[in-house]
């Protein structure tokens, strides 16, 4: 995607391409960032960018487990923390540690389409499920749906593509049925949880973790969006300090995080985000884009379940083919993802994160779709 | 490694252990490292931590492009470089790009320890050869062994952990060798030169580049040494640009890099080394190192081939039992490595990329154990 847009700009000019099909984010990451890495840089650590151990620097790790333990009330230690690069990365850390060839990992769909080849890289099978209009697990569904092999659920709370937030009832009421489904089996299950967006949350929602509820958890999640940091792959692997694996796990993490060829999470930013556990970029800007644009679509017709984090939104496409819908919009130079990419068609993502100028300069493209296929 | 050194550190003392087991480079970075990475921070890039495409800036790609073509005399462009995380991410991409479930990849003892965790990651068999008294490949014996299954040879010059760097004349008849097995099984082999210690050369030796004797190679490297950045994951994927395959390739790559979770190599550092391609750490002050140590051991009675790159030996040891040799270095404080970690038992591998004061310090257990076994 990031490819054809850049083929579309030069083809039409930068001006006259609006894309929203990339989770790009158009902010600088804050001004803590710029602060911290202009102070490293002019007084550097000896050794700054040398190997550290594999699982990252102790006082990074540390400073993770002091933000978790805040956010959290459970008591993290670095002992918990594995630096990662990117929740990309930090998924197939925890993957590779976990799978056996065939075992099932579930996921619901809409979902990050990489989860698909992250679990085939290691031997996995990935079993897709459904949710409700609303986007939320179907809890019956997953009930029927868990068997022996299964050996993990991965959620991506915000949800990238619906911008979805899983309320603290649903992942209390997830964390009973995998108990339940670990006894009936005698197995374990671990739940995966994606926290990429974790900090971009809106109409002042608290973010309920899913370490109060399940001791099986373990979280992957980065710096990409809360710093405005994706390029840099900086991230974490966090698992419950009470989980019954925890040793193997740890062990597990390091090597994979060697053996993938990682080694180790960027050194340097590293260093940077150590101090800087408690800044997140401004989240009221996210919001504001999400309200512009929200509102300007249901005006024109589009169908959609207001998001409540991340920065996307996940209107059901006018056409029944979401992929023909799609083509029609690029044609008005409007750029954005079919959901059948997502394991959703009949949908289609828009992202919100772009420059104001790109949103509003969409909304044209966005009328006269609507217009063509009578919404209003 | 890392974590045993720092737990014998913390009960004898950090300098009463001579930790020659890694090879974590104690030099900091050049002196162009810091002033570019100064003048980037002082004067950011608009949006320089975002997501790029996954191949990394094209910018970084064609001054890699350059200055290979300035070292080879063949023409790269930046469609035939992809920036990854490290050469251990850049190994593990071609490989996934490369290897079908069974096939073989060659290697020559002593090789790096981790390619047999790369391959096995992608479905490859290791196929482990030896190679003569003064660490090269034997021809013959990879005559041999090649079949229609193998995939790739790896080689690895300067090699870790020996200190050999191949001919010229070497690299010619390989390639020649390659192209008559190419033809007779009616496959295509892929060269995969592991050239991290490219630029760590001595006594004045040229470095001899694949890419002038075999179409179907791909260099894989890192700024870990020339640079000494070995924590900031920051180096390339190179392939001919002859290769026949060239398109499927970088398909390929690209590919792998995104869904190994990799993503793209580290924003900043993409933008860092760009300007300093023909930047290298002090390679006088390593030789220094090595004339040092070398000529200590030699004079105890260590037997062993003069190293004529990187920033390793790797002597015979005095037992037959290399493991036992080791731990009885550990004794006198000093860690090093069995050659058996290299697929060569009967050998140890010694990093001399430390500061001074640790190679003075270790002089003294090396004595003691060459006393204890007699070797003068």
């Amino acid at each position: 995607m990031f490819e054809e847009g850049a083929i579309l700009k030069r083809r039409w000019g930068e001006e006259n391409v609006f894309d929203l099909s990339i989770g790009n984010p158009v902010m600088e990451p804050p001004v803590e960032f710029s602060q911290e890495l202009k102070r490293l840089v002019e007084n550097p650590l000896p050794g700054m960018h040398r190997y550290m151990e594999n699982a990252g620097y102790p006082e990074t790790r540390a400073a993770v487990a002091a933000q978790l333990s805040l956010e959290t009330g459970i008591k993290f230690s670095m002992n918990d923390i594995v630096m990662a690069c990117g929740t990309g990365g930090a998924l197939n850390v925890v993957l590779k540690t976990i799978l056996n060839q065939g075992d099932e990992v579930i996921v619901f769909a809409p979902y990050f389409m990489e989860y698909g080849n992250y679990i085939d890289n290691h031997g996995g099978c990935i079993k897709v499920l459904p949710t409700d209009e609303r986007f939320m697990p179907k809890l019956d569904a997953l009930e029927a749906a868990i068997t022996a092999k299964t050996k993990a659920v991965i959620i991506n709370s915000p949800n990238n593509p619906s911008g979805a937030v899983y309320s603290e009832d649903l992942i209390h009421r997830l964390g009973e049925l995998l108990r339940k489904k670990e006894s009936q089996y005698g197995i374990q299950i671990f739940l995966i949880s994606d926290e990429a967006y974790r900090k971009i949350i809106y109409d002042g929602l608290k973010y309920p973790p899913v370490f109060g509820h399940y001791l099986q958890s373990i979280v992957v999640t980065s710096h990409s969006k809360d710093l405005a940091l994706p390029g840099e792959r900086i991230g974490y692997i966090a698992m419950h300090p009470n989980c019954s694996l925890r040793e193997e796990l740890m062990g597990g993490f390091i090597f994979c995080t060697r053996t993938l060829g990682y080694v180790n999470a960027p050194a340097l930013m590293q260093h940077v985000v150590r101090n800087l556990q408690h800044v997140t970029v401004s989240v009221a800007e996210y919001q504001k884009k999400r309200d512009f644009l929200y509102g300007h679509l249901v005006e024109m017709g589009y169908s959609m379940i207001k998001p409540q984090g991340a920065f996307y939104m996940f209107p059901k496409s006018p056409l029944e083919d979401d992929v023909a819908f799609v083509n029609e919009l690029r044609q008005w130079h409007v750029l954005t993802v079919p959901g059948r990419g997502f394991g959703s068609p009949g949908y289609f993502r828009v992202s919100y994160c772009v420059d104001d100028k790109t949103l509003e300069g969409s909304l044209a493209g966005f009328k006269r779709a609507a217009q063509k296929f009578n919404l209003c």
